[in-house]
């Protein structure tokens, strides 16, 4: 069953939570010098609408620029469906709802800060050019779209295992006329650097991170780009939590439980900052991490870069140490080793739970939806829909008909390759890597705050 | 821009135009032996609601079933939009429409008639199960979805050159639930027949078809699905034009000319058939097919067989022969060599026009429109959208300001593997078999009407 929203109803601006957490005390974002971060740290890498943003702590609500308005217009609202099939097959008094961003030109909620970025880069001189590195391409494919819509190039540094095994997002990308260069390369002293000491480097998202933010440092009409984990970026998926709020409301629903996968954290912050604010009392708000790259559950609250190299800002975040290699599971997105700093400080403060799931069970979870829903999940939400499962199952024994939300962040049809393994080849087990994290926690930089 | 359509007013109804088209003096299908067909001739791999809508030829109007409306409107109306960043590119005073189909849960317009034809069959006793022929999995994946609906068991015979080579449809078929066997296979008759002349056939459709007709026609329990060509596919199809119809009502434009890809012709009549009645004199109608397998352009229009054994009922088409097997081509929907008889009709009777494209040129079509519009057009729609180029190339001479209207049937986001072709290897050209044809068309049967 799907709750509409009328196009009327569209939200005009994104909400910014800063504000309503200020009693949590966020740690600011400090530059490597040990200073809170200020314009002048990101101005080569970022645009003055981007940074502006990202360091709000006074305003909640920020305007939507009308053309992108227009362009989220194009999708947007985007559906609620309650799960009627699926809670039949659960056999479950719950009800289950869910926001769906598969239906976006990309398929994928990415879109939602895509424009965005792109339309600030097209609005400020010289920018003619953005920069990004991505895992498996489906940031990249969101990026290309928007950068065409604002006549701006677009780089995409993707992670050379990606790149190799990840043809979808690497030929789309290229189909879009985005230039993909596979990380380590030469084009950065970064890569060079990384290629010297292992020719043979299948890559790692911190590294090409590396090189996109040295890319965007060094050159004028350049900008970089984040995907996630920056509060700026979790702004522009508010847009989700807002729709999802006036649907919910429209159908009179009060959520119970929110459930939602966390890689960076930019689907969690969209669906769940503006359901927090007015939660009822007892609301439980659950962040699925995958078990081979658990950031909440078992990393340490602590400043660390967003890079392989420290070219980035530091962040108190939940962290497994900036130079930990996550595993090859087969969800791109949730192979980070931070989570949004906003995130964090609600999971120090016990407001939101985590929890972690294995693969294999993420990939049980999102069969089963498919097979009940008629929707392929994307691999990251597949985290999310094993959570719901367990959650729904507890209210048949409990015989509890309370009401779930969850979030299917993206369509998995892209994620074909994925499934095959699934299927095919039985799914690798990941487990987690104590001892390589306890290594990479070892390294976290010292942060003397002047 | 995005041309809504409220969701109260999705159409209750499908249009049936064989009444407005009976001055047009259709041929009936016609039984091996030679009568018209009825029935009897259909009740083996048909239920009774299908026969009765495919020789319906009086009844304008037929109720879409209850649950199949629900199901509908969980993304229908689909949108139309206005190409105007295309547009612009194109520098054409032309104005752009498109009916987007890709937003469904297979992402493609095949869900309208799965959903139709699964609903039917879990209605009529002793039917558990549906079998249909696909060649790279598209058309399998909206009926495993829509089997899964309605608890009905899903067969596919996949062509095997498709099984080896399109993994994305055999795994997302799997990953449905659906049972996916490469054709020609040991299952039946047609495909051991095959086998033993041929044990590395790389199969094809017309012996998928094959394959398919024979398991259904030899078990009660079991229907056989047509994906295209027949009447009552068309029909359940026309949700996209009535919708259509209403969305240019409200934006106040009358097509001028109206231009879509054919191979069977499911997306065509669909598009086309609720607008032709009441089209302004002067709109141009255009089918645009594959170079490769032009069979309204250079087929003959006389009586065939819809597979390659000669088991399914005869139509009286534009055709390539059924023993004609189509060069491999990325737009596997388009590798069918005949076309609706409706639409056979109208082109006899020069009611519509044809045109045919290279694979090149509809590829370096899809591709600027991608970049253009951010929507990955399936290789089918990227025929016509050459097409729109054509036309809209020629407003532009003429400065000419007309509404040109196409449908985008499909999202090409599972198509990946085709784009890298074109990117990576560059496209191979499949010229026009003509010898081949001739030889197809020296086998067309031989009717005699009784």
């Amino acid at each position: 069953m799907i709750i509409h929203l009328d196009p009327g109803d569209l939200p005009a601006s994104w909400y910014n939570v800063v504000p309503d957490l200020l009693e949590l005390a966020l740690p600011p974002p400090m530059s490597s010098s040990g200073y809170p971060l200020g314009n002048n740290d990101l101005s080569s890498v970022a645009t003055s609408s981007i940074i502006k943003q990202e360091l709000e702590r006074e305003k909640k609500d920020i305007s939507i620029p009308g053309p992108v308005l227009d362009l989220y217009s194009e999708w947007r609202p985007t559906p609620m469906y309650r799960a009627e099939r699926w809670e039949k097959i659960l056999d479950t008094p719950a009800r289950i709802y869910y926001k769906y961003e598969g239906n976006s030109a990309s398929g994928s909620h990415q879109m939602n800060t895509a424009l965005a970025q792109a339309y600030y880069a097209s609005q400020e001189k010289p920018v003619k050019r953005i920069v990004t590195a991505t895992g498996d391409g489906d940031w990249g494919i969101s990026l290309a779209i928007a950068c065409n819509y604002f006549n701006i190039r677009c780089t995409v540094f993707m992670v050379r295992s990606g790149y190799d095994e990840k043809e979808s997002g690497r030929f789309m990308m290229e189909v879009l006329g985005a230039e993909v260069i596979p990380s380590p390369s030469e084009r950065t002293l970064a890569g060079k650097k990384k290629l010297a000491q292992a020719p043979d480097s299948p890559g790692s998202l911190g590294i090409a991170l590396s090189e996109a933010f040295e890319d965007a440092s060094t050159r004028d009409d350049t900008k970089f780009s984040w995907g996630t984990v920056m509060n700026h970026v979790l702004l522009h998926q508010t847009i989700i939590g807002q729709e999802a709020r006036l649907q919910l409301k429209n159908a009179g629903v009060k959520p119970d439980i929110i459930i939602c996968a966390v890689g960076g954290g930019s689907g969690f912050g969209g669906l769940v900052f503006p359901l927090y604010r007015n939660r009822s009392a007892g609301t439980r708000i659950i962040a699925v991490e995958t078990a081979a790259c658990p950031s909440l559950s078992k990393g340490r609250y602590a400043y660390d870069y967003g890079d392989a190299e420290g070219l980035s800002p530091l962040l108190k975040m939940y962290t497994l140490g900036h130079s930990f290699v996550p595993p090859g599971i087969s969800a791109g997105g949730m192979r980070y080793h931070g989570i949004s700093p906003l995130i964090s400080a609600l999971y120090r403060e016990k407001r939101i739970e985590a929890r972690s799931y294995s693969q294999k069970r993420a990939f049980e979870a999102a069969v089963m939806f498919a097979r009940a829903e008629g929707l392929i999940p994307s691999p990251e939400s597949s985290y999310a829909v094993a959570a719901v499962i367990d959650e729904a199952n507890a209210c048949k024994e409990k015989k509890e008909r309370k009401n779930i939300l969850f979030l299917l962040d993206a369509s998995g049809n892209l994620e074909f390759t994925t499934y095959r393994e699934y299927i095919r080849d039985g799914v690798e087990e990941h487990p987690f890597h104590e001892d390589q994290v306890a290594a990479a926690l070892e390294k976290l930089p010292e942060v003397r705050q002047s």
